[in-house]
């Protein structure tokens, strides 16, 4: 008989986010994905450790996912999946898993009922070529689906696609509990407030507390971030991060001035 | 004696971005320096080859370091360099390099002129501390330095501060030909064009063409970029692809409608 173990704090649910395409990495487009993708994941309770935008190079993409599927509980990648030659995502996902491409026969009757016979191109086939055991993410903007395979999920880079494609995939994650938080923003330079601040982080270990200065109408403040998951615990701390302020001769509020 | 070698083609400039910060991770902030900085190597003729936006966590932080500095010819990274507990990436830095930090005596000068010895707080000389072996970034904004070691370049996170430094920087970089580009805005679906492109591209090794699609105004269409560093060459690819768009029923423009 084995001893009985003492309830440990459950693991952490954990996420990763890979965006496709050189053309985040030339300048020529600016992500919107990743400020919503993080956001929604924070409301799951799923804490994104960590984001890669990676060149449409087959070997990078296999690296990368292999690397970070591996390490969180979920990765979520935008971007490739379309019908052209530089959309290499899902066959850089097979490679990855092992597999190989198969026509997947719920998206090819999903693309046969959008598309006319003669419309049917090859590109639009090969948008219903997935990963053999992955299942689809619906997407309700234009058809072509994403699809699942274990803990990654391949979702499109249009913005308007990815964010229903998430929409429609989330309830299939689980989270954990919801990381809370509290800003009190200060109107002092952080070197003025850095070691005090330090040594009251040190007295809330189950609170991370951040620094993030701002440089505004020619004032050095921060906004101090507290983030938790026990409500109570945050507003005894962030009352603390305002005594601190005030203690300091500056002036804590709750929104930047 | 050894066998003359053939000229081969100049290995191309590469680069890698890390974006340090919880706050982006938790979509609380959204960077802005990625696509700077991702314009300006372009510009340079540097090729930006993969972004890392890791957490503050040191080993994580310590092993991107070295994964990426390993890899490409340039690291730059933005973010964590201030004055707070939360700021951890110059001592990453150094453990990735093997180092200890020191007091760079430039940065304690600058520093000790800013303020005033009594405002020459603990945090503030923190912001002094750089790996053994690094040379000092100028901050014309805030005073505090950014570093660079070897091929890596530490920045602020600041937008305006990580403009300022990498403008600063940008003489010390090696460029290469500049990447330049044209686009062909299609009014086709990607799935009606993808066949004919993928053999256009296969046509012209030398330039990478992309298909970047939108949908807007119910329209769905492509950006097709052509990107390479022959300004003749390209000019006569991007008219066979607005060739290919007129022959399958579209209407070619230099700009989205």
């Amino acid at each position: 008989m084995t001893e009985p173990q003492a309830a440990a704090d459950p693991a952490p649910i954990t996420a990763s986010v890979m965006i496709i395409g050189n053309e985040i990495l030339s300048g020529r487009t600016t992500d919107a994905n990743l400020p919503y993708l993080a956001a929604e994941l924070t409301k799951l309770g799923i804490r994104l450790m960590e984001v890669r935008v990676v060149a449409d190079i087959e070997a990078d993409i296999v690296d990368a996912i292999n690397a970070l599927r591996a390490r969180y509980t979920y990765l979520f990648t935008t971007g490739g999946i379309g019908p052209t030659h530089d959309d290499i995502t899902a066959a850089a996902v097979a490679k990855a898993f092992g597999v190989v491409l198969h026509r997947h026969p719920d998206a090819v009757a999903l693309m046969s009922k959008r598309y006319k016979p003669g419309e049917l191109t090859p590109g639009r086939l090969k948008m219903t070529e997935v990963p053999v055991g992955a299942g689809l993410v619906d997407n309700p903007v234009s058809g072509a689906p994403g699809f699942q395979i274990e803990n990654v999920f391949v979702m499109a880079g249009i913005p308007a696609i990815a964010r229903a494609m998430f929409d429609g995939l989330k309830h299939r994650l689980k989270g954990g509990p919801r990381m809370l938080s509290r800003t009190v923003v200060s109107n002092l330079g952080e070197g003025l407030i850095a070691t005090d601040l330090g040594a009251l982080q040190a007295r809330y270990p189950d609170i991370e507390i951040g620094s993030y200065p701002f440089h505004r109408r020619g004032v050095f403040g921060s906004s101090l971030v507290l983030r938790g998951i026990d409500a109570a615990r945050l507003d005894i701390a962030a009352e603390d991060v305002r005594a601190l302020v005030r203690r300091l001769g500056g002036e804590p509020t709750d929104e930047p001035a």
